[in-house]
């Protein structure tokens, strides 16, 4: 569906220019994320044609065809300093052929906002749910709606958040049912498991014939 | 305030009532907490009047002349489990002459049940939020009202909880302003502070001849 | 979709049996989990028709009308230490309509014997996945399928295993796209998942006039 | 009571600026915390009356009408490393109405210079004690008064201290009753409570008659 | 000094008992520290004369010409839940040789028993300090004198004292000079510690012709 | 069999050069790790023969007369972030007269890959697996071949991974049998280890008559 | 070399005893671990030859024709707490044909006693050490030979030994080269590793016209 | 015996030599520890006969008349890596008037050079001892002498030394007795602990008419 995604940080830019350029060459398409500066240049100055997806790190082109891509994502976060995950994932999505709705600035201290847009949350497939320190926003979120939910814990947040090792214990122990949880950060997994998921609802059922 | 509180866990049963009887002679009022069985059975042979707290493990008796106890307190918890870590809490309000609503059974993932209970929330002077897994419950209460929050997390859970890590970490990095946090499973530190806080709100400002 | 669950441990039997038969009475199906043997004595005592799903400690009961089961989810484990989860996830996922394909005894160790089961694994919409230990399972299966892996570490192992803390970090930093993890030994947090992602695959596309 | 507090850690100085002043036209005061040099300049750039707090990295700015503070706030602290929390809670202090009297250079190595505070601390409706290393200050303060403490870790120290983890537990496991506990460098949410606190004990008793 | 202790945690009772044995034969003295129940009785019936040390589960036997003991070794602890710790520590210094001065029930959160004790510390050569919960009470005690001072955590409290790595953080981080730290619960090494320390004070200065 | 080597981390340019220099003349041959690239440059100027084995920041020289290489080692990795490890690994091999056959670019994500060299690593007498992440690897290989494996963790990934923890627990708890571990990003010692094994098995048995 | 193991942990004695009765049927060997008393006297029960290792919770069986044991593994300890451990290798070594040296009751405390089986340690072709508490050993042994060591870290001790890993991280660090680790008390993991290092050496450098 | 000492680290330039200058005018004698190069360079410009102690970080000065050293404290350590420390504690036990040597470059990787200076370390009255890494010298060193061991573990490896953590560990499970520790790096803590136990070697017998 994607084809191989180059994970930036840990290359060097020669690298990650070398391995970007021979995926978009075999694959039409390209996926970088966690990219420094550094990189990000030496990839543009490579292939003119990629966008950045800013305050996300990642980078992305697409020579494919166009395809109408499809609804069903809903992306919801708490603050600012989550949406570079946010757009990690909707990076992710866009690629893989699915648009994404974006919910921002909600957040359990202000339940309210969270609730207002119930009903945008109700007619999501699959809901990515990113959130740093307490993390509670996934449970809440959950409680809401009947669609899977794939909670990202982020790395915002000082001292007891231990670079997001809380909001990943909160939501793994999340008390609503249907969250799952991804790495710290990891708005790209995310993304591609909304994306893998929101496909299916797109297929329709199993052909019994098939096999 | 309250007389020395007696802490049965790692004490022998002779200890224990000893300790008890010494405190009641003293202060005409005893608290004793985290009792075994064994324990608890030995401390109600010696003093008849002693009074248990189920489902916590908290006994108390209060020897001294009545009074009207004072309101303001409210202890919220979301599910059974935590229904001992409550009672503790209460149980130690109680002797410390404050009378506490409960509001059980309010939990993130069924986040109506909480909002319906933002009136009884918005009354109080102090809210005891007692909660485990996921420990979301004390952010959302605390963006509900202006009182200060006194969060327990509880030992409740399995796997990645932690023994209660998990919803301590949580409440640390409660997004909501207003949320201090005790030990894990401590009701009665929980339901101290939530007493001296009350307390403070029925005593009306300091007299500035006073000191 | 599914009532409102029991997690038993933690509750009194007294406690779990009065939960279990609200719902049961209300919703007329009830899955109750983690039960010690104590409380499922007391549950089958008062609901005859509750089935035990051994090796694991769920129990649950359906008298609603029967429905054709839908096929879609596969549940793969390498050990006979993992059966209590594979089997807590698969009466979840019964309970919720969906058919659940069972693949044990596959491990990383043995490498053919996961190869081959690719085509079984090809055909899922979405893939549970039970590890301990090592925990390494979900990344090879997520490699050899496009469908969504939901990985689920167990508690089993010893010493460096720490409780099931090595497994879930494994789990976490999956080298294969397409998985993301639920809490220790969740059996039921994994199988409740799995079902809301088959379900989609069988529901069909978005209606673009409702809403 | 106070507007939205913007946590300048993890945004860009425009994002800062910003929200900053947005909050500053809707409210009439800002409070902005973990400020970096470059992000205070561009706040001070935009809002000329904004005030700094040193050594903490906190900034405000109240063009409301002025009002009497009210006084019952003590922050205690022992070394000079800690001074940048203090002045963090006493800014939040501040803000929500209340005059702040600071005890510093207080610590358990050298006992005698606690208790020479005793009476100032008994005088305090609410007590913020601001400690790293070996965090015990609070227990001994409380152990002092009657008021309830706000304790919060500092990340001062090296190697065991673990960037304040220990300090925290040690909090958490007061031997004294009546401390709570916040985040680690968590002056603002300790300032936030010790206000709220602070204002009930002005308020008077409930009126019955409400609500 | 001492001979080899048997450490009997870990041993069965006829492998503790052939080890104490051949110690004793050897050496005319013998320790056995953490013995269950069952090895204590199994040591008594092989043993007639070894003297057990309540609350501790050490044992130990002198058949060595009596010495008059030297005095000099304080041992301070807070509760009677730590008094276990406290007399393994002193069977230990007996056995060495030196007498040991008790001063139990003194803790941060009642700081004047402590300092009623300051006297009596001061004329310590070696004081060992046995805590648990916040560990606080060996920067109190260094801060009041000039001895060294060897904590003792220990495993007594709950929840966020996580077995006692809480004071053991703390004590690691101790604001006062001159404490330096054993392992949770090892009265055994403090006393055996503060035995030799002491007995350099007793030894008087090293001779400039020996060596 | 290899002089002491010189851990540069830690050590200035000076010490790095004064140590190196002396192991040099002393033994015909030398090797540092973790160099910085301005202790590498001290170096360099002070042993021009001195090589580099990049992409580590291993150096090493051998003025010992030439020795035909022996065959038999495998280094096996993931992914390009692991290269750095590898050579470090491999130059420990090389100078200690051990030829190394690098297995690069193969993961659990892509079983196929590995599957595909699975002569190669049957052929060897001992191999090492550098893996970062989910650490998986070293599983795999060892259910695919009978020699011994010495696993790698490495520092790369983020978030959940904690600096090489999760693939270090990974490793301890291997599924496969064969595999033991050894410090995160120490090729070295991995390399050290595979060059003693693979010399046994070209030195033929043990000499019954020796000893 | 060696069939499937039964990890005995984790299974009821009925799977345990059908697992190994079915190994034993096509093997003609079988080796148990970790077995509970129950479980193995249900072996026992179903196969009358197999035969314990005590102290170890080991069992095995050897039913094919006999060969002579291989010389060349030893097996160092510290003290008799470590015996369990180290039987486990020795079963393990044993059904592979390889004959264990052991050298138990060697601690770092007592290093002269180390020091006098240097003769022997540096007559072995792999050494396997196993040690708990601060699981210094194995630095001292590979320190002392030129053998591979294989360090095993147990679970014996108390308090910051924490379950095993204080000696795992001692021995994953060790400062002498040659060491790398298996899991907590994994006799069975190190003994597997000791005897495919010994094959080798008694197997002869590989046919370079093989392959 | 020491006046306050500065702890530069967490402090600005200024309030170091604020507090350094405070002090030294006072006591004659100014210790620093943990100073960066700028706070080092701003103390000496305002006390120009202030010493540095290369490689640790402290500074110092005694203006005081001088007095014969007493000699009987023994530093050692296994690595130029260490050396910071080592000289840290020599500068602290030099001001308080002990003469130190120091035994540098011995580790339990290479044991005969640590019994090679057997003599120099029985003759010690008290022994610091400074390790990293595995963290195993102090049980050796103890093993080998009367004399407590306060051992200091450094932050130097990588890895899973965990920035000292696991030499930590290991000491506080030193299988030879007399060993007590003090925080990571803190070799002040250490020389000045020696410094007490050495003063009362010297100091001789306590006076029974005294007190």
């Amino acid at each position: 569906m994607l084809p191989e995604v180059v994970l930036a940080e840990g290359k060097t830019a020669q690298q990650a220019v070398a391995a970007g350029c021979a995926i978009l060459e075999r694959a039409g398409c390209l996926l970088v994320t966690r990219a420094s500066e550094e990189i990000a240049q030496a990839l543009e100055a490579a292939i003119p044609d990629l966008r950045r997806h800013p305050p996300s790190t990642a980078l992305s082109v697409d020579r494919r065809p166009p395809r109408t891509p499809r609804s069903g994502v809903v992306i919801a976060s708490g603050g600012t300093s989550d949406l570079a995950v946010v757009e990690e994932a909707a990076a992710t999505c866009a690629l893989m052929g699915h648009e994404v709705e974006r919910i921002v600035d909600v957040g359990v201290a202000g339940i309210h906002r969270v609730l207002a847009e119930t009903e945008a949350l109700r007619k999501a497939n699959v809901i990515v749910v990113v959130a740093g320190m307490d993390g509670a926003l996934p449970s809440v979120v959950a409680g809401l709606t009947a669609a899977p939910v794939i909670a990202v814990p982020t790395s915002n947040g000082y001292g007891a958040a231990f670079e997001g090792l809380a909001p990943l214990l909160t939501m793994l122990n999340a008390c609503a049912t249907g969250v799952s949880v991804v790495n710290i950060d990891n708005g790209f997994g995310a993304g591609y498991i909304a994306a893998l998921i929101n496909e299916q609802a797109w297929s329709g059922p199993p052909d019994p014939t098939a096999g």
